[in-house]
């Protein structure tokens, strides 16, 4: 552990050399997405620590590292605690760190282009009370550090071809609500809304095919774009690039402030770099602090991106099956064999499946695949460390997804290959009734994901149960699994639904150390009765009806699965193996029906 | 409508007078309760306006009236449209209208005393955006004009013994809770929560035992009540009132000027006059914006309150039931001799039967007495020009409530005298579906008012329709019948029940022109599953099934009626008249059983 030591020592150095008392280092990047490029991991380079979240203080006398409740087993595991003090990400947070127990005075740098504006407020307020000073940096003080820091990454880009709107009409469209909103020109440092909003793809970090740049607005749909060159092909005619500007990120900040004397700028709050809203205020401008345009905008998809999504949930629907079908064939036996299939082998075999698809790219996210009490984990990954087998006396839950050009997936299952347990029984039903009641409601346009997440409770509820994760989230087109902005949750969130726009619906129960139990279809909104909409399954892929006691069921759930099942089938059947095809036929039987 | 043009005259006068350039003039009285004495009837004495929300702005070349949607239509035919123009309150409210409508540079004054500080930073931003000031005047200027201004109300004040909690007790708890809050005393001005505070009662508006009056308490518990002496008792043994002084109402702001120096002041930033945060500023001390803890303290009641609850719900289910069945006697032989029962009469015999019960002081509100398409407006109230007849041809609706010594009671049923249209039938059963869904949830603690709310439209959602109305509100003991903070609603509502929080569970549906539905229990919050609550009923009163499609029941709905209809039973039927008891239990016989 002595190396976090040199570390520390090497950056407190660097503090001296700044003039700074301490320094904050977040777990973002510039772009504050899900996935890092291994550029941009300077919180796991500084304390070894892997999770997706989390934020470090280190001063001259301390080093702390703030993470949330996921991760609170994992940071002991991984970070030299001689070196490194651990808080709750919400239960003793950063900001109240700074206001209570740092010393008076005190000078706290940042990289303000890793840090948004509505933390940083929350910072700046803290270190006021602190009496002290929030110290925005030129250059962030770990890359200072790090003799060996990959380099950014440099994945090609390429044009998409597949988005159903012009890359130009897009820009004109939110160039226009800029001016409705009162806007001169946007700032936007989300790399899935500029790929979305440019119509092209990349590689740069794992699981989600965007590349990583900035991008400037204006009203007219006139086009700043921040990325780096070696990106971009040299044969550009296939691209929609009409009015738009390549520059080097490096000159972003230049930009924002030669553009922004007088103006107002819509920049992000909870997404975009501070550096952005500093350097418009800076120059004279006025920050509007509104979510982006395009986040709203994306979210609704097109029929392109619709009926892309509906081609990829068949080819993953396919995949899936045979996946399903190959495990009920073969775990009982590889555990009699004393070879049991293991957790990684299963995810392997599904990714395997997943690559016949047509336009398959690579998984949406790491798989989570759970084998009984690792299922009780909700944000599981299986490791050589935790590769648990598969038997008949578990269940076994997949939660996962692909890239595919036309459209993203991510769908969990949950099965069993033996009977279970009255309690596994009792909840799983439960589990069901929730899902089908999400899937089935008809709700006005003016119901949000905080209203409809009780829905799908209700019946985990009615046993004094309940799951610690939202129910839903939005999907991106070939783009980020888990898209902002709407998502079911108890959560306020208040974006409205609208036709096109694609969630998932996926509740859960789980048993610390037992099981793990989650259903989860990909939906896609839809209109309904006048002024109301509801949810049309995307989703292809049998629902394990031998985990549930059916007897609970009411008339219109058992209507609905049994509805369910005949669509998948009729989807699928033609495009399987026979023994999957067989395999399925018997798992999508109508309810009560005699066994073929 | 000469009289409104000599009032508008008047005020421009006092305007010039006071060397301002308008001035705002609210439906609210110092203390933003829901009924206004009198002498509080400022907007209504310059505009005519009787409506229970809205609010003026006067200045030498403009008047405009702001109100909400419920009185467009209403206000269009009390108001002079030749003096006063009309806007809407959330659609183009007073904020926008200062901001974009209002010439630069102008002085806008306000009663502050008539203004909470949320409404206040609001007008405050939107007189900066117009280069213009709002002015804080030192007396009200409608008072000035205003010759017969009824005097304030000196409604006596009583000691209240059904309160199950010392005085001096709940002092000290609020003041510890304050200590909590990091403030140094409380500034408050909503009656209820002093009335609950000092175990007393007063009568100084209609509907609400409450005296009108202000409050400081420190951390120690130590209180300054500012009251008009001539409300209180001579002897004033029997009072709670150590360590009590009690003071003149115009002191109140001195008061707390003279308090602050230096120390944190919590105050309410919905319902407690600006006025006294800017006192408390203005003397150097720090305003804390918090919800007034005596609210929450207010909402979970203890048990003596809880029996008088109970025992209230039964004196106050023989009222209704009682009316109910009198009305089940007489509506039809009325309507055949050509005199049918009207609204206005029903009225009457409801309180007729309420005053009979132990305790009844007042009605808790204006009886909603709704005959056909008059109940289609959710917030009816009868009058000689619409009191319709009751009759065979329409369904009735009577939301009506009581103010006891032991509690306060809200409740609606809708009945009909003759078998309803399939329309009636339909969303009757969607309303009661939604009730039931409500009245049996189970939820955690974490759920708020946004949360459930869904759970009892979505039987109404399903068939396309909805209501727009919120499903139901706290209620006071022997207090105001709408009691903040908990609230069923679309609107996010962030106050957690608790045991011992009273709501009512109230879904409808109204069809413009044609009825209205709606079901109301007044319930009591109870534990049950560790970490889970419920509602238990506290109204006691049959529920019309002959209105509900009772084949598309669940097994669990079917369930939960019958037994609350036996409940109802064993409450009442020793307590009834003959005739009310044999129509109680034909009422109540359990769903699918034979007719007795």
């Amino acid at each position: 552990m002595a190396s976090e030591m040199n570390r520390l020592a090497a950056l407190r150095a660097e503090l001296v050399r700044l003039g700074i008392d301490g320094v904050i280092v977040p777990r973002f990047d510039a772009h504050q997405g899900e996935y890092c490029a291994p550029h941009d991991e300077r919180l796991r380079y500084l304390t070894r620590f892997t999770g997706s979240a989390g934020i470090a203080l280190v001063t001259a006398d301390s080093a702390v590292i703030f993470v949330d409740g996921r991760y609170q087993v994992q940071v002991r595991q991984e970070v030299d605690l001689d070196a490194f003090e651990i808080s709750h990400f919400y239960d003793f947070p950063l900001e109240r760190w700074l206001g209570d127990k740092l010393p008076g005075n005190q000078r706290i740098g940042f990289n303000p282009m890793l840090i948004p504006s509505d933390l940083h407020e929350r910072l700046k307020a803290a270190m006021q009370k602190a009496d002290g000073e929030l110290v925005a940096l030129e250059a962030d003080p770990i890359d200072a550090i790090w003799p060996d820091q990959p380099a950014p990454p440099t994945g090609r880009i390429q044009h998409f071809a597949n988005a159903g709107e012009a890359a130009l009409d897009k820009r004109r469209r939110i160039g226009a609500r800029l001016a409705e909103l009162g806007a001169d020109f946007l700032v936007e440092t989300q790399p899935d809304n500029i790929a979305w909003l440019l119509n092209v793809r990349g590689s740069d970090v794992r699981y989600t095919p965007l590349p990583q740049s900035f991008l400037l607005l204006d009203r007219s749909g006139e086009t700043e774009w921040f990325v780096d060159e070696r990106k971009l092909p040299n044969d550009r005619e296939a691209y929609e690039l009409e009015a738009v500007t390549t520059r080097s990120p490096a000159d972003l900040l230049g930009r924002i402030a030669a553009r922004s004397g007088g103006k107002r700028a819509l920049v992000d709050p909870r997404f975009a770099s501070v550096a952005a809203a500093l350097a418009v205020q800076g120059a004279g401008g006025t920050v509007l602090s509104e979510t982006s345009p395009i986040t709203i905008a994306k979210a609704i998809k097109n029929g392109t991106e619709l009926d892309g999504f509906r081609s990829s949930h068949v080819s993953d629907g396919v995949a899936l099956t045979e996946f399903l079908s190959w495990l009920h064939e073969h775990v009982a036996a590889r555990e009699m064999a004393g070879e049991p299939i293991t957790e990684l082998e299963a995810e392997d075999k599904l990714l395997a499946f997943r690559a016949r698809g047509e336009g398959f790219v690579e998984p949406s996210f790491r798989s989570i695949s759970a084998s009984a009490a690792n299922a009780a984990m909700c944000h599981y990954a299986s490791s050589e460390a935790t590769n648990a087998p598969l038997t008949s006396s578990g269940v076994y839950l997949i939660d996962s997804g692909g890239q595919y050009l036309s459209g993203t997936t991510d769908v969990t299952r949950t099965t069993a290959f033996a009977p279970v347990s009255d309690e596994v029984r009792r909840t799983y039903t439960a589990v069901l009734k929730g899902f089908v009641a999400l899937m089935t409601a008809q709700f006005p346009l003016t119901a949000r994901g905080h209203h409809l997440d009780a829905l799908a409770r209700r019946p985990l509820w009615d046993l004094g149960l309940d799951y610690d994760h939202g129910t839903g989230h939005g999907v991106g087109h070939f783009l980020s699994v888990h898209e902002h902005p709407q998502r079911f949750g108890k959560v306020v969130n208040n974006y409205e639904f609208a036709p096109g726009v694609i969630m998932t619906i996926e509740p859960g129960y789980y048993r610390e150390a037992e099981f793990g139990l989650r259903v989860e279809n990909q939906v896609e909104t839809v209109a309904a009765a006048p002024g109301f909409l509801r949810y049309e399954t995307l989703t292809l892929a049998p629902i394990d009806l031998a985990l549930a006691d059916v007897s609970a069921l009411t008339r219109d759930e058992v209507a609905w699965l049994d509805g369910y099942h005949a669509r998948v089938r009729a989807a699928l059947v033609e495009k399987l193996s026979p023994s999957a095809r067989a395999w399925l036929e018997r798992m999508t039987a109508p309810i009560g029906s005699p066994p073929p």
